[in-house]
């Protein structure tokens, strides 16, 4: 057992057995990941409707708070494409870009997230994010990945034009078409070119011309970093600024400033919902990556913990001119390839961010905005993945449905509305599933003590005892079902003396069920007809003795199904001598 | 099989089997259930604001109309306590009671739910109804009978008060106490006490005194028709009106009237969700009465006719003046043991009431409100049942917490979001309690082929196979709890070679616990561990058998957790032996 205080402290852990070996490799790792985040901080405060500067200050704190409350070793925190939308989506609606408001209303939006995130992990409530499905993740990761790219064609395009969903986009974008500023469009699709090509064909191409699989590696991360000093001297060199051409511009240099997120209650009212959706989007791509990563090394995360890491970042985000952030995919893998130990290669990252914000931040005055949206657009098509229809529906209509209506409402009608209908209707489909439960009238396999479906298979039955077996917990959604069912086989003219109910595979029988279960004892006895119970599952059967229903049970609860045949079923003879 | 024709007409079946007897017993039921229907109609037109004659015509042209779309022998539909607290309180929010708008707005509230009773029943889907849990509709009715007891004691106090919920209700007592009319509650107040006195006290003194059970029964009935009699008498003889004791007045001497719901798009708007709670509130309400009388005879209940049946009623309510019906508890009771056999005796007391409605309703001119109020009273106390609370307790803190919110909220916020949090509560803990599903570490009982929990018995285990037996259905609310279970079971300097998931009570597997396996198994894989399944049953494989888990699996799907211990226990030698 771990002290409690060292609980919510991982560092506590880690940190007394680093040694030179570990610093080497984060050393290491952090120059990569540094040079992977510059372009990608700028981009994505661009794509949150925030200054550039923003982008860089929400990768340094939140990443040196992660590495003191984070579980993950090698876990990447920052401004990721996702978060970066949902964050463009809450804010636009309380605040207009470019103003002051914008801003502060951002870092509200982390602030709010960062408490709730650790309130749930204090209270250990991190299974609330299994709510969402993995077919609600990933149509709304695909959906959102198509929103974004189409978000980016203004910048690459040179116009004006907003909209947070699809057709206000695409609206807003033939409105302006005709006022496109052909040197942007020209840098913008040169430069998205060049970023896919490094991204599909360069890598290859370097192991035919004789490169090791590490530099090669190298080589294409830097793609970004290229494409960026490159299109940054055309624009200096050829002053493409005054010709139209949208540039980054002026990015303070200093280190990260002390900012207090704005905490009036009707903003905090306004942002309360899209925090708690940030959050829990960000925990869940956040938690995937950290496990899938930990479990190549066998090494553990605690979901709980992650929760006051992922809070803590985004608190630290709040209160230095950041917005929300989260454990991003792409730079975590990253990481983790080149070599990360530990969280301090997250802290050495950190270092690197504030290196560039009070040294490099007057280079990228240049920069064009059509670059930073060539390596968003390019990033996040890596998002978009549409097979996962094709590969619900050969699964489960029910899956299918609710990735169906993720992508289509998150499309339409934006983030909030899309993932909160997944979330309901894979819920709703879940509870009509069960509904309706799957119960086989079964008999005995001849020559065993075995009970198989009548339908499938050859079986003995007696006519006087029916043998149900229920292939789901007994809830109040399938309460009533039981009752039409049992009422639906034992009416007038029929032979049955006795109904045993099968509970091999009742796992719950809640209140609901319990008084329905009353409901047909009642009534079978009425008809003259015994009620039966077999194979109850220890805890089920702890609760029932609690109740009346057994001492008022017009029958008895047998150990086995096949005690029950042998102590109701006419042909009992017939049977022994049948073994 | 019924032709499909008849299958919606139930009249059809019944209809063509009607002799003398039945219909003498018809008869006989009708008259007894019409002198119990004339005040109570009168009370719950009251309790839903209406003016007296609207509760009469509810009983007469919807009766008809169930009668012969109906499945219930014994049903009696009308106005209930219940739906019609639910009608003040929705109808109360678009509406001043006692205006022309008001009346409109109750019809257009019986025509929405009956539209949407049809269409369930139609659409086949009346299981929605069970998403009310039964401590939700416990709790829920218990609430109602305190609120619409309260809200009778202003009738009874003789002042004017409003208010929706509990608290209101108190503060507008209290606030109008100094206008009590000592008159009104003198004769509230005693014929209170008289309908509790024959409720409880008359019936037993009958029996001792010598009478029949039958007789006795009658005279119990028909109390409150006494109260009613002797407190008009009392009013007219004495002038009380004059004196300020609040009487029905006037009501028209007619047939109901042919009238029409008012569908303007905003009055439908506002009332849709609160005549989609009525349906289903009523719906629930009747088919559980309907089921328990039907069993007794061995008949049968179609609960999707079931909806067609009461949708009739409630549009045939929309259209003559009346307001939301259900089938009520009580009657259908009185109705039942009065010797009712089909839906005909429904029809002689829709002749019954007609009757009096063209006949009786000047009589009724000088009857007191205050003994309406005493009707109500004394009717709904017999619903508030606490108990529940002590029951659900016993057996499960989740039901109780559904039965306790919904009683605290219908109290305290009102009927609609009383309802709503009880439903949406008892939904969330139970996806809260399947979420953390309980597996057993299983080992083999020495000489036999079965598993049971390590925790719990004397068993065999080995320390490089980790079996582990889930009970529950795996699907995403639970699927990370499985990654999480697995990796924390696993890590670092363990033995476990293999991992066997025993899956006798996973009743499906969905796309979300597919990927959840999915990464287990590479997980495992990467740490050099085998992945295997277990008595996984027949829909679950086959639905197992679509994807490329099974193909990908480092290891097997064995038919019985024997065959897999025997294939991977190390003391393979060993287990033979101990047979």
């Amino acid at each position: 057992m771990r002290p409690k205080f060292a609980q919510y402290l991982p560092i506590l852990d880690w940190g007394r057995r680093y040694d030179r070996g570990a610093l080497t490799n984060d050393l290491i790792a952090a120059v990569i990941v540094t040079i992977m985040l510059i372009p990608q901080s700028l981009a994505y405060a661009l794509l949150a409707g925030l200054p550039p500067e923003a982008g860089i200050y929400a990768s340094i704190v939140p990443i040196l708070l992660y590495a003191v409350f984070g579980t993950s070793r090698a876990l990447a925190v920052g401004p990721v494409a996702v978060v970066s939308l949902l964050t463009a989506s809450a804010v636009g609606q309380v605040a207009e870009q470019g103003t002051a408001g914008y801003a502060v209303a951002a870092l509200t939006l982390a602030g709010l997230s960062g408490a709730f995130l650790v309130l749930l992990g204090v209270f250990r409530l991190g299974f609330l994010a299994n709510f969402l499905s993995h077919p609600v993740i990933a149509g709304f990761i695909t959906a959102s990945g198509i929103l974004i790219a189409t978000s980016q064609l203004k910048h690459i395009l040179g116009i004006d034009a907003g909209g947070h969903t699809l057709v206000e986009m695409a609206g807003a974008l033939l409105a302006h078409l005709g006022e496109i500023n052909p040197i942007t469009l020209v840098l913008g699709v040169a430069t998205t070119a060049f970023l896919f090509w490094v991204r599909r064909g360069l890598k290859p191409l370097l192991r035919r011309l004789g490169a090791g699989p590490l530099l090669a590696d190298v080589v294409t991360k830097a793609g970004p970093v290229v494409a960026v000093v490159a299109t940054t001297l055309v624009v200096w060199a050829l002053g493409l600024a005054e010709r139209g051409v949208a540039i980054v511009g002026a990015v303070p240099q200093a280190l990260p400033p002390f900012t207090l997120p704005g905490l009036s209650p009707e903003l905090v009212r306004q942002l309360a919902l899209p925090a708690i959706l940030i959050s829990v989007i960000g925990f869940v791509e956040s938690i995937s990556v950290a496990q899938t990563l930990a479990a190549k090394k066998r090494q553990r995360i605690d979901p709980d913990q992650e929760l006051i890491g992922l809070g803590a970042a985004n608190l630290g985000a709040a209160f230095t001119g950041g917005y929300p952030v989260t454990g991003g995919f792409a730079r975590s893998v990253v990481n983790f390839d080149a070599g990360a130990e530990t969280p301090a290669a997250g802290a050495f990252t950190a270092l690197g961010l504030a290196l560039a914000a009070v040294a490099l931040t007057p280079l990228v005055h240049y920069l064009p905005n059509a670059t930073l949206a060539a390596t968003i657009v390019v990033a996040v098509l890596s998002l978009v993945d549409l097979s996962i229809l094709r590969r619900t529906w050969a699964y489960s209509r029910a899956d299918f449905a609710a990735v169906a209506a993720t992508i289509l409402l998150t499309l339409t009608l934006g983030v909030e509305i899309g993932v909160a209908s997944g979330v309901v209707l894979s819920i709703v489909l879940h509870l009509v599933k069960t509904s309706k439960p799957h119960v086989a009238e079964v008999g005995l396999v001849p020559g065993t003590h075995h009970f198989r479906n009548i339908d499938r298979h050859d079986v003995r039955t007696d006519p006087t005892v029916l043998s149900l077996r229920i292939d789901e917990s007994l809830y109040f959604v399938n309460a009533r079902f039981l009752e039409d069912l049992i009422q639906d086989r034992v009416t007038d003219g029929c032979r049955v003396r006795h109904v045993v109910l099968m509970c091999s595979a009742v796992n719950e029988i809640d209140f609901s069920a319990l008084e329905s279960l009353e409901a047909v004892n009642e009534r079978l006895r009425d008809m003259g007809i015994g009620l039966h119970l077999s194979e109850v599952k220890g805890p089920v059967m702890d609760r029932l003795k609690t109740t009346h229903l057994l001492d008022h049970m017009n029958g008895r609860v047998f150990l086995s199904h096949y005690d029950a045949w042998c102590a109701l079923a006419r042909a009992g003879a017939d049977t022994k001598a049948a073994e």
